[in-house]
């Protein structure tokens, strides 16, 4: 597993700061938007920029919103070819996206838009070699935040991907989503590793799950998720990908990017151990 | 457009009965298992029972189970290719299935799993060159019989058969359904023909339509439902298929199937008139 | 069917130009380049200057290559939605390539590849309500102008639109590769209309079909083509869309675009009456 | 990795002494036919049999004809369900075929007819969740045993994979077949483990590549094959699945089921070493 960084919970930091940082700091893996990075710097400045920090591109997020009307899906497929298309440039495999576990829409109805939605992501970023992330949100405020509820657990989430039925298509575990779903150490083991696309590494407060906000988040280690055993069920399972940091907070940090840098080092090293 | 039997609303009546009534009273279609026929009189039996009256078979039901367990669904897939080889042998191009409005599952992941499910239908179905029809429910009653909702609109069901995505799958329309869903012939002018894979006639009692159940059906002319419209807007688009009649009735009627299929000639002839 | 105009065999013309004699020659449709015309006009100004015509966009030309590398396929997906967005925003709901009858592929790999591609194609086209029509080529010479055969018969196409699955994907049905392949207007009647997603019409010299060039095509009812046949057949089966002169000649032709259009006009009254 | 044994080359050997004989041979895995067994055994008779000899079911063969008419492939349907769903009860979770390198079939037209069956073999399979393994067929003269080429590298069948795109088709990696097509270690390290389905082992004559013949094949360690370095590179990547004995001879061996296990176990420990 290669540790990771992306910028929630760095403070404010530049995509060249996070990649010069990520390798003073250990890690070989950062989360940033390659469309942005590829235009800035060119193609081969952008891949120079990233080998000469011994750093690779773990994931970019995705740009399409699937979760709203017809229209805005179609604008942001405008989009989504040169978003893939600089990801693959600097070899990046990985697109990510998030599951908001409640919706305005109806249920089913909304079910049978994901499944065309994301099918139709999943197409076009596997014509660039890239693998779709699908992230499974935990928190339970989330969960009627919204009119209608949706899907959060691993069990509805691979449903989903079931329906999407295509082979680049897995699961984003995030550690925060794990612990507010009651997804252990134990039920990782029984994942595939092709099933996991890409990881999220943060720690909860000492609160009871039902509890826990989603932008509440604290450092790996810092908290009271069993982290080693995440990590440790990951490996089992032959999970070799990114570890990445991402850590939402209710309001920016207050610390220098290397005071958090130092907290975020510190916790990784703790937990890898 | 062809017109149709059932057994529905026609009592007791024996396949055999079921095609030579169908002659007699002028009807071109029956709806009736073809498995259980070919296994009966042997394939050629079958076709030549069928050629001999001018009838031919205008769908079969779907054997399969989809709305269970996964153990239910894989059962009924050790039949299918049995019942569609059959159909296909007998030249009938459609197999029906009804969608319940509501589900105890979780509505968000009943939605995932019909889609996988119907979608594998769907395709041993297409293996045999057969379409598959999928019924809208519009009684209200039934659209909290069971836990959470599911769907039950046109809108929504064609969502569905999006994220099922394949060519051969498209609506069996329903005069009742249309009625309990306030799908107007204006409505169905919005359709291309070949989204219509099946229609069943019927009628309805002059009631508010929410308090319609769906086994209280009139035969055709026999209630308040636009009928003439109705066949009108299909005729519209073109759709130049099967209509059949189906009524669900609390109890099985008293009549003798004479009286009862000079009833629906009459009901028939007035709509189609 | 709506008589349709391109600027295949109409010399240098614009498509105001275009526009503008489609409407004082009769007819209803043209086929442009949608993203032009909007890049040009924006989408009101070009979705004016169709209506206060009376014409409306039949079809656009597919941007992507799909017959060479993986690299060109990229390249062309990254326009796509581009393409695809701008002919929605002016009502047109087909989308056109043609299928070369040889490849310097190996056959076996091609067709894989060609699925494959075609497939993501015919998505990113149905985000935006567009249909994909295959164009089958008939002339014998195309068969071995490349290493190896692909397919050009209508047979060999809707295999491979089985194989590409897909509910918007069909053919565009040419008069010139029907008559060079042996596709009669008997054969055509065996098609269902939706099977049928786009028409191009014009004609043939009287040669053994085996001589005849692609490029060496006559305006309609200039030729041999028994196209009041085509177009009956076309008619019987309920297709409703447009039918667009397409003439490929080995040289520019000499005279005005009036006089041209007045062939086109005298040649469609000629073969539709 | 798991040592495992098909009849091909054991001679004459009943099921249940191949289950016998595998344990005591020390192979854990065994590919026969789960239907077969389960009729002869009843469900738990037959997993009871595999359990008391703790050996698994490495794979079942596909019953399906694929390779021939519409109404061959729609025959074998019928049953395929049946065969799944009897390897699903023994635990087992793969199905193997084997694609011939040529084909009477025109090559485009074959692998479009290729791509729509084993899709929907694959899907089939997968309501049983059961992988699907597609063997490609190295020997040279097989590649003009019929009229026209089909596939039968890695690359070729990797495009067919993607075609198919389905997540639960991969590989059969055959020793032999990776010796005929010059499919090193090397290559096989570029391979992710979820892309190799099942694994056949066996060896080849000391020979030039093109003059090997498919059912020629020797014991493994008996010939010229890097077997050591086809077994390291499996497991670099992560393959944990059978590795499964299949030899295919011209004349039926004439030692006893005993002499050839003896050989068998003595190939398997030479080349495990």
């Amino acid at each position: 597993m290669i540790r990771g960084l992306s910028k929630s919970g760095l403070g404010s930091i530049t995509d060249e700061q996070l990649i010069a940082k990520a390798a003073e700091y250990g890690f070989g893996v950062v989360d940033i938007d390659a469309k942005a990075l590829v235009e800035k710097h060119g193609e081969q400045g952008a891949a120079k920029l990233l080998s000469d920090h011994h750093v690779t591109l773990g994931s970019i997020g995705l740009n399409v919103e699937w979760r709203g009307t017809d229209e805005q899906f179609r604008e942001g497929l405008k989009q989504l070819p040169l978003h893939a298309a600089a990801a693959a440039q600097l070899g990046c495999t990985a697109c990510c996206t998030y599951i908001l576990p409640s919706t305005d829409y109806k249920s089913a109805l909304f079910t049978a838009l994901a499944v065309a939605r994301l099918r139709l992501i999943a197409d076009i970023l596997d014509a660039y070699g890239i693998r779709f992330a699908l992230e499974f949100v935990g928190p339970h405020h989330l969960r009627t935040a919204w009119a209608n509820p949706f899907i959060w657990t691993v069990e509805e989430t691979l449903a989903l991907i079931s329906a999407i039925n295509r082979p680049n298509v897995g699961l984003l575990v995030d550690a925060y989503h794990c612990h507010t779903t009651g997804f252990t150490p134990e039920h990782l083991r029984g994942l595939r590793p092709e099933q996991v696309v890409h990881v999220h590494i943060n720690d909860a407060r000492d609160l009871p799950v039902a509890e826990l906000l989603d932008n509440d988040r604290l450092y790996p280690g810092e908290g009271i998720i069993d982290l080693k055993g995440f990590l440790a069920a990951l490996a089992d399972i032959g999970y070799k990908g990114p570890v990445v940091q991402e850590i939402l907070t209710r309001t920016a940090p207050e610390e220098t990017p290397d005071e958090l840098l130092s907290r975020s080092k510190a916790g990784f090293d703790k937990v890898f151990a």
